[in-house]
């Protein structure tokens, strides 16, 4: 039975769903977190949806063995691939990074607006950023790019690179006649690329980073749930990854000034 | 028991491997031969040395019991970390692509001469070319470099993009003013981005491409060992992945011209 101090369990591929981790745990300085890295068999964005789903039920399925109260997918690949069969099998609540991306997009688009999507191959492929914001909102258009080299350069530590941005004007530079009023990172690696997106698309396109939506939206539904821990607790961190542990702690630190103490393997 | 007729098993992370596989073809048309990549869990080069021993195991251990009489690990990741773990489980030869890449490298490098090895994170951390030209020839002097990025940018197709071309002096240019006499592709991927490579580092510098040594090399222990196809064998060809059979077809008609009828599906 997951009760209040339970922890919250966040799985991503590997280290991108960090930005995701982070902004929770700036919001929820309470809670009891447990991050899983998918190392050994990250990237996701270039497997298949049957890979993707297997993947990621065995993960969540490990998070629960934990008792976490609440799984969350830091992950859009994941999200966009796994996330009912997850609801299905977790006795918990489970939250994904695209609906609250897909909130905070729509909140600064205008009726009839254009939205541009960034995403892996498998999150582009999936549509599901596309019914997601039409769902809500059939007036807007979309438009979807996949930039599949995006991860590897982040994982790279190439962030301020020019390959970077050649790559990202390879990706980017057709839709700068489209009068794009929002685009939205659809991957949780993306926002370490902020800087080089907003240089290529200019001011007036607003970006969206969907790590700090999904952590208001992870404490809405512990809210709801009356799962929220209690302001006296202190929050602690657990990481585990299934492969290269030292790797990870090398770059969160580098990418995201994160310091993982310890950082267990867990392999699969 | 396997004997002449039986297949070669051919192995590598993904599809960098075709290029040994593509050699090794054209100079044993009477061969049967079973391709494996492992695209579920693509790339192995930046993962750990226990990952890449355990994935290699796994699929060596499954193409024994398709009884090949012979494995090639067409990787130069898993050679230079798993050759002997699965010499030490296989009772057929096994060869790898270090040992044909280095012997083709010493061969028209002059005494005392210069040799930069190019691969990826994984095989560069273990020193593998570095102590296998060394065994051989002491005299040379060895530089290795990592170039992560290479695997995902053949993977992506875009071996003729501005963006590869930054990427590649971004990694090489240290090493022009250092009069390297050979250039050791050190990854399957890489022959896919010859051209770049030869561009950057001049037409002085001799490249070694490894997949055709490595044919030459199993061709002559098939020889030793009494084992070659009678010629008048027809050879026959089979390809199994780990995952999106689609998406490999699609790359390896890309990148190698090879159109496989059908690709099978074998997940662990």
């Amino acid at each position: 039975m997951s009760c209040r101090v339970s922890p919250v369990g966040i799985f991503d591929s590997g280290l991108g769903g960090l930005t995701v981790y982070k902004a929770v745990r700036e919001l929820l300085p309470s809670e009891k977190l447990i991050y899983f890295g998918d190392t050994a068999r990250v990237p996701y964005g270039t497997k298949s949806r049957e890979a993707v789903i297997s993947f990621s039920k065995e993960i969540a399925g490990y998070l629960i063995l934990k008792k976490v109260k609440m799984v969350v997918i830091a992950c859009n690949t994941a999200t966009s691939l796994a996330l009912p069969e997850i609801r299905r099998m977790a006795q918990v609540p489970v939250c994904g990074v695209i609906e609250p991306g897909v909130k905070a997009a729509l909140a600064t688009t205008p009726p009839g607006g254009r939205i541009l999507v960034i995403g892996t191959n498998a999150t582009v492929a999936s549509h599901a950023y596309e019914k997601a914001l039409h769902r809500i909102n059939p007036s807007v258009e979309v438009m979807e790019q996949a930039c599949p080299l995006f991860v590897p350069l982040v994982e790279e530590g190439w962030t301020d690179k020019s390959v970077t941005e050649d790559a990202a004007l390879e990706y980017l530079s057709p839709y700068l006649s489209k009068k794009i009023n929002t685009l939205i990172l659809g991957c949780t690696h993306y926002p370490m690329l902020e800087k080089v997106v907003r240089n290529i698309m200019g001011s007036k396109v607003h970006i969206v980073n969907s790590a700090l939506a999904t952590a208001y939206a992870v404490r809405q539904i512990l809210e709801k749930e009356k799962l929220l821990a209690p302001q006296r607790c202190r929050g602690t961190d657990r990481f585990i990854v299934s492969d290269s542990p030292g790797h990870f702690s090398v770059m969160a630190n580098r990418l995201l000034g994160l310091s993982p103490q310890k950082v267990m393997v867990k392999r699969f």
